[in-house]
């Protein structure tokens, strides 16, 4: 199956049947996402994979009820660093370099410029950098589930905050940013899976100057 | 290929050999751009395609040069909404309730408790929103140029008030977030091309709560 018939067949799937993904695939999708490029190769975000049916109960009441978080087998949660800091941006690098075997003293610059620009900027503006970057992650994964066949439900819709208190994110430096539970679609429960897939028109969401 | 594979094929290319890519190969990257999901299905994100060398030219000098945005035969600029507004969201949900036959009635709460979330908040938060969702859709058009064999180099180096200015995105309401140019690897030119790939571990990247 093409890319592009994958993201056909997919959709925000709104029931799920509790059929259990396959740790084979959930790595797969967990793999896709890390390998994503991210800002300078920081990769800025983490993923917490829920399966604990408590923690997901929970995650459901801070999440508007959404159903999909306890029918699903897995749920994936999206954590962007909550800032950039000189340390963590020298970790990833010095790390870096050792896989590569080269010597720090190769991107100190590079790292030096990197460290100036973010720490110029606000927690917020920084944390909306990582965001982003988590967001790059969160389509590959999405593509890749959809590639296996694996139903995923992408959700902004959760009280962020709340979410971060249940899974202890801020004393690892993080912040939820979207919610990816896994399944497999129960299509006779499912009012959207029937509908249509409607788009922007191509000539309305590409330009082209030639 | 599986989309694994392509992602570890694919690198931030520093240097093409200016060879071109093929309209349809271009195309299946703009359809899967298009194809990836988005808050609410607002989709609140459009694609330049810019092919004019002199154009092209100009791009570079406010991307500090970057030699791959001349070297690409195509350079798609991923630029987001500037603003939700009442009447962007009441057009998108217009256009996709007539696609699939539904009255505009059926979707009237939904759209209000939107617009009421979205004019709550500022611009800017607005933006970076908006900026947030083109994300998915560049990551997702990443993957398919990868699964196509198709070089890109994703950026944001850039300066985007520039870049606004030479694509005339005000008027139309967006605001450029990222640079996504495609072409082929120059391997004998490109230092980058044969250093290892690195990501997080994967026990560092991933947390299981089971």
């Amino acid at each position: 199956m093409s890319l592009i018939e994958a993201l056909n067949w997919r959709y925000a799937t709104k029931k799920m049947n509790g059929e259990k993904v396959s740790q084979d695939k959930v790595d797969q999708i967990l793999a896709a996402a890390r390998l994503a490029p991210t800002s300078s190769g920081l990769q800025p975000f983490r993923i917490i994979v829920v399966t604990n049916p408590e923690l997901k109960e929970k995650i459901k009441a801070v999440a508007y009820g959404q159903q999909q978080i306890t029918d699903a087998s897995h749920v994936l949660i999206f954590a962007a660093w909550d800032n950039y800091t000189e340390e963590r941006i020298r970790s990833v690098f010095t790390y870096t370099n050792n896989e590569r075997g080269v010597p720090d003293s190769a991107t100190a610059d590079y790292v030096n410029t990197l460290i100036g620009l973010y720490t110029n900027r606000t927690t917020e503006e920084n944390f909306h950098h990582a965001a982003k970057q988590a967001y790059i992650g969160f389509g590959v994964a999405l593509a890749e589930a959809a590639l296996l066949k694996v139903d995923a439900t992408p959700m902004e819709g959760f009280e962020s905050a709340k979410l971060d208190e249940l899974l202890g994110l801020n004393a690892q430096g993080l912040r939820s940013t979207t919610i990816l539970p896994l399944g497999y679609r129960d299509e006779a429960g499912d009012w959207l899976v029937n509908l249509k897939k409607v788009r922007t028109p191509l000539e309305n969401f590409v330009t082209e100057i030639k």
